[in-house]
């Protein structure tokens, strides 16, 4: 006990990446040791001169004098990677990810290191990697921390502290709670936004082709966004969110259908009803 | 021949909403008589206070001694004031709309007034009514115009000129390649955007809604705008723009199938292929 109250002063980052590379400029700049393990030596080196940390190095026995180690990898590696870092722990040490999809993840790296704490900092750019990583990146961003029944509530709190010194916005909710409301949110968004593009694409005629790129403004803009993002990123929600996709994509369908029904039908009065509680909706989620 | 040759100088502007009210404003400021007829005398009065007509009433026969008359009226009432209309023009007064969807309305009016321009100026502001109207609305933004085989070439260039004069981009095309067009990239947007609202909404778990609630992010914001904006537009555009709106609704429903198939079918280098497609083809939009 005495161990999973202490302050942790030094902090490992495995990963060193956008998050990761962000997490070390801030824990750096709160005064932590921050020690950085990368595959590549020149992340190393870049981590090394942008003096974002202490110490760092691509051998995972780096972390064996740190106190919370996050583990800031690609989703597929994070449970590989905590598999081949408990070797090099003190049984004291917390380990967290900033995976974007908990359920798998949390239970596998809870079996494999009890003292693991699920998390997901929602927070991001458009660009990747070490040399896009910036001070204050998570600050008023909500940071989910996600328990199971096994998890220790004192590292819960150590990882809720570290995330409010970062000046993030901290929840806790269980990992297949956080999986549905980000695939509701987050996933379910990009596959109809990009239904939409695709909707567009397929139109048979040339000339409507062409005249509907040429008339297409704001509206069009806004919704095709994140369907008109990253191919890998979204491709990686669906991998690793797959349950809860499809369940919110039929749920979807199910409400695009109701809605094909009652312009079919001509209902107008029962449409201005439906679109209605779109509009006053929308503010609880802004 | 003559007549329809001859630059107009006097133009008359039937409902003084938004669009009759900016289309007022420029036009007066370019120099025009403008003539405005609206059905409420406080309407009347509030645009000759403006300044932004040289008449104005609540009479149609104001019209009488116009060049081009401009029906600014909500969609239902185009066709039954182009009726109204008729009986007081000159005929070599070329009459014109700006109604969102021109299928049925160009066929219905021509027939009453063959010098009749179908024409869709894509402008608008979030608030309604000529309180909100302002010089320029109409800068950098399309102007379709519509003609069919019986609409006079004549009519359509001086409805082209004077669209140029408000500074706007000038595109032609049928009605319907026109109603296709504004059903892919701008009414399809609203349904696909409102019935992901629907689908947050209708979540079961009040946790995993409150959550959703408060992870939702910018993605979140742009996806569900237009989802979430006027009822009463949105309905108007299922009423009026039906076919070729169900027809995108079908296609859309089509494009969604596929990609939850490819979900189902963990076809990740097939769906990572898919959501690259939409990533290329978005620029196209912008």
């Amino acid at each position: 006990m005495s161990s999973a109250s202490r302050t942790p002063r030094t902090i490992g980052i495995v990963g060193l990446g956008l998050i990761g590379g962000c997490l070390a400029t801030d824990l750096t700049q709160l005064g932590y040791r921050v020690y950085g393990v990368a595959r590549r030596t020149a992340t190393v080196e870049a981590a090394i001169a942008q003096g974002i940390v202490t110490q760092a190095g691509c051998d995972l026995a780096l972390m064996a004098a740190t106190d919370v180690v996050f583990v800031c990898t690609p989703m597929a590696a994070i449970v590989p990677t905590v598999y081949q870092l408990v070797e090099h722990l003190n049984t004291s040490t917390i380990v967290t990810d900033v995976g974007s999809v908990k359920g798998e993840i949390v239970a596998a790296a809870t079996n494999l290191w009890p003292n693991f704490v699920g998390s997901h900092p929602m927070a991001g750019k458009a660009q990747a990697g070490l040399t896009a990583a910036e001070a204050g990146l998570f600050q008023q961003r909500p940071y989910v921390i996600t328990p199971i029944d096994k998890t220790r509530s004192a590292a819960v709190d150590q990882i809720a502290a570290i995330a409010t010194q970062l000046g993030a916005n901290i929840y806790t909710a269980s990992p297949a709670a956080h999986d549905r409301a980000v695939a509701a949110i987050s996933h379910l968004p990009v596959m109809v936004s990009s239904s939409l593009l695709h909707t567009c694409v397929s139109e048979s005629d040339p000339h409507v082709k062409i005249l509907a790129q040429q008339l297409a403004s704001s509206g069009f803009c806004d919704t095709s966004r994140v369907g008109g993002g990253n191919p890998e990123l979204g491709t990686m929600m669906a991998q690793y969110n797959r349950p809860a996709l499809l369940q919110a994509l039929h749920q979807y369908r199910h409400q695009l259908d109701t809605l094909i029904d009652l312009i079919e039908a001509e209902q107008w009065s029962a449409l201005a009803t439906r679109l209605s509680i779109a509009q006053q909706e929308r503010p609880n989620y802004l």
